[in-house]
């Protein structure tokens, strides 16, 4: 054994047990009994307690310090580790305890606050995780993360490469067009009506598997649940979806089940020879999302896919709410102003990332106390959507990241959908016949080729570099405004 | 902290991440994807060798030194923690990881050699598991353990102080009784009859759940799923059971969720102060074993719980195969000889029990190789049984015990029909009402006189000791014998 293998295979074991606890994340969320909780939160610890020994443990300095990589993709194993070790060497062990153990019961303090609209309830929480994450933040600085930066250095960990000054810019050429498409569609005769009508849960649920088969989901190694807060989880060959039922709105089952499968279907279709090492895994979140994004969105919200679905719902529930094919169309693309970033239509989406990149960089750069934040959202919010928020369930606690100290996390979303945009435009390129395909409900060419150009390599690539290489071109804004002007000019007849 | 404190809160971690290997199992048998099964070996393998390691931790040796127990349930903890210590201690690194991968393989080829009735395929897994298994318990016996017998050594650890030779006796006590009863059952005339008709799943599950219910079994704690062979799993507050269905013969789904209700309802019981302590799980398999035949045949196949449940399937099947509730109580305690262990009603069970016993004693003595197993199990079934095995799947390949290296794990199963009969007597003497509760579908009191005397000690007083304060005398085989003789020459007329 070279020092290059005895170091891949502690890093094989790590992700083995990196997996288990993930698939306890899984059960905790769809499986787990309720009084159990307490119990579970011990198992976590104490899986966590092992997983943090063994990513700090100082062989893994010894190893890199001799290891050769054996190839290119060996090297950027190599990276990868080294990445890892030194960023979570530099997180004081007290820190990195006690950021586990405040994030785990903040969690469950904004849960409450969320449901009782009680901001109050969640400041102290929220307070603790901020200095917390602010600590950790200018301890990775410290040792040279995010260029020195405290807020690129835990940014980093989401999207290697990305910085808030770039972020910044890109948000901002971002934004004009958004809102002035955003304006135009406020403004137009004959919107889309909603969908009216009751749809039973079984029923979403048996067509939620159909879409998953549609995209190419692999089932013999994934399967589909229920869950409050749709996700997917784990990587490899046993990659698992969730989704939600409303049995007045299946648009929700629908749209989450095809985005989790977009997530599932990355983790499924990376090289099986990088099982459960640092290759085995999408590379970035920005890179997840805009294949989660892709099949949501440009594909799943796409006029022919909506053309098959608007069939396989009247074949099942009898009735899809009176509507011909193309209104149903419009339907599923309405857009409409709202609280709720996860319920967001395309165009509003990106607006609602660019709001929380921007106060959480006040926040963390220590402009903003937590005290202050939820004035300072609803002044942001009424600003950029022109809504009061009627309630803080609809406004500052509607969202899980910051209570579990997930600061820099938020851009990865509009990352995403830029990305989708560029992969779009290169796959349609690639694929002239695909609307062909989705018409008919097969968006398995489309999964081919993101599988191909992005999916299979894994971590092998940074996050604009794999896009870079699918695309032929380097990412930018212009293919996903592109495409939201074109789509919603046509259906808003502007 | 004192050198206690640290040893339980070491010990208390370990035992949470054996909570964690025990919830994939169950993942393994109920939700897995079949396509992670591979994947799913290394996971197992990476949490395994994490255990192995902080079992044989010397640290665990220095707090042994220097612990002083607080308390008598202290020096229960330490006793218990020393003897597993010194157990993994004395079975070498290289041999319990050869063991844990052959045994795993192992299970593997008997489930394919099941499938196919071929032992020939068998055989070689066997073998090296028989060898294993010799060595290790040589390397148990050279420690002291089993007073020097490697066969002790190992069934120690299923029933601490348990040994063949008191085994032996006992089940040549037995014999005879069990053979009478047998023989006089099949002369009898007019014996029950089968039941007939089908009987949709969905149902069966519904109504095994009420039986959980009936039987006091915490819902909040735990969860009902299918597994193909069904098992309970966890301690503490997370403990889930699993039954099968067969549509033609719903007593298996309801014995089976009945009998695994037993096991769990004994975790669920235990002392929440000795939650993920060494206190905090049921004593030994033989006790464990009590509790869920005490479940399963004493009160649940007893005519009072039967009149109930005759009435459950009438309202929730529409019909129960046109019996009487006096026939359907024969019914269900129809004697048969058969084939199948799991399935042997209770006249048969421990003839079963007591064959496999002589045989993995001949088998680890060496006086019966591998590759004669087969002859031996079939001369011996047709000397107890009358019967010629038809074929593997119904002899030699049954069970999947001597594939994993459990041996010394059979006579535990006796040792529970014994406990029973021990438990029940005692426990009809202190509530002379309870067929009246069953009658009407409650076994909670039964369920409260068995948490108050048994479960909720955990593991605070080894086996016999156990049973001897819950019943007020010493166990032995009169009870259950008795109680056998007495209701089934009742129910055959004899």
């Amino acid at each position: 054994m070279t020092s290059f293998d005895d170091l891949i295979a502690y890093q094989r074991d790590t992700e083995a047990l990196n997996q288990i606890s993930g698939r306890l994340g899984w059960d905790q969320e769809t499986m787990m009994p309720r009084g159990a909780a307490e119990q579970r939160g011990e198992e976590m610890a104490a899986i966590e307690a092992v997983l943090h020994a063994r990513r700090t443990d100082p062989r893994i300095g010894d190893w890199l310090a001799a290891a050769e990589a054996p190839d290119a993709a060996g090297a950027r194993m190599i990276d990868l580790i080294r990445r890892g070790y030194d960023r979570n060497r530099a997180t004081p062990a007290r820190l990195a305890s006690e950021l586990a153990r405040t994030t785990s019961v903040a969690q469950g303090v904004w849960a409450e606050a969320r449901a009782r609209d009680d901001v109050a309830h969640f400041l102290p929480a929220l307070e603790r995780v901020v200095a917390l994450t602010r600590e950790k933040g200018a301890a990775l600085a410290a040792a040279g993360f995010g260029g020195g930066d405290p807020y690129d250095a835990l940014l980093d960990d989401y999207e290697s490469g990305a910085t808030a000054e770039t972020l910044a810019a890109l948000f901002a050429r971002m934004r004009p067009r958004l809102v002035a498409l955003s304006e135009a569609i406020e403004g137009a005769a004959n919107p889309p009506v909603p969908l009216k009508g009751q749809f039973p849960a079984a029923t979403q649920m048996a067509l939620a598997e159909e879409l998953g088969t549609a995209f190419g989901y692999d089932w013999r190694r994934g399967r589909l649940d229920l869950a409050v807060h749709p996700f997917s989880s784990g990587s490899g060959n046993d990659v698992r979806v969730t989704t939600r039922v409303d049995e007045t709105d299946p648009f929700m089952c629908f749209y989450a089940a095809i985005h989790e499968v977009g997530h599932a279907t990355y983790e499924q279709s990376v090289d099986q020879a990088w099982l459960l090492t640092p290759l085995g895994t999408g590379v970035s979140m920005g890179v997840h999302e805009s294949q989660s994004r892709i099949y949501e969105n440009q594909l799943g919200r796409g006029r022919a896919f909506t053309g098959w679905l608007h069939r396989r719902m009247a074949d099942r529930f009898g009735a899809t709410g009176g509507l011909s094919a193309e209104a149903f169309y419009r339907t599923v693309n309405r857009v409409e102003r709202g609280y709720i970033r996860t319920e967001a239509d395309e165009v509003h989406y990106n607006l609602h990332v660019m709001m929380r990149f921007d106060l959480e960089r006040q926040i963390f750069s220590g402009d903003l106390g937590p005290a202050d934040l939820e004035a300072a959202w609803n002044a942001r919010f009424a600003q950029d959507f022109g809504m009061s928020v009627d309630r803080p369930a609809n406004g500052l606690l509607q969202d899980v990241h910051w209570s579990v100290g997930l600061f820099g996390y938020f851009p990865t979303y509009t990352l995403g959908n830029l990305y989708a945009g560029c992969l779009n435009l290169a796959m349609r390129a690639d694929l002239p016949d695909l609307d062909t395909h989705l018409a008919a409900g097969d968006a398995r060419p489309a999964t081919a080729w993101l599988a191909e150009k992005v999916q299979r390599h894994g971590a092998l690539y940074p996050p604009a570099e794999v896009i870079e290489r699918a695309c032929g071109f380097a990412p930018d804004e212009g293919p996903i405004l592109d495409y939201l002007e074109t789509k919603f000019r046509a259906i808003y007849g502007l």
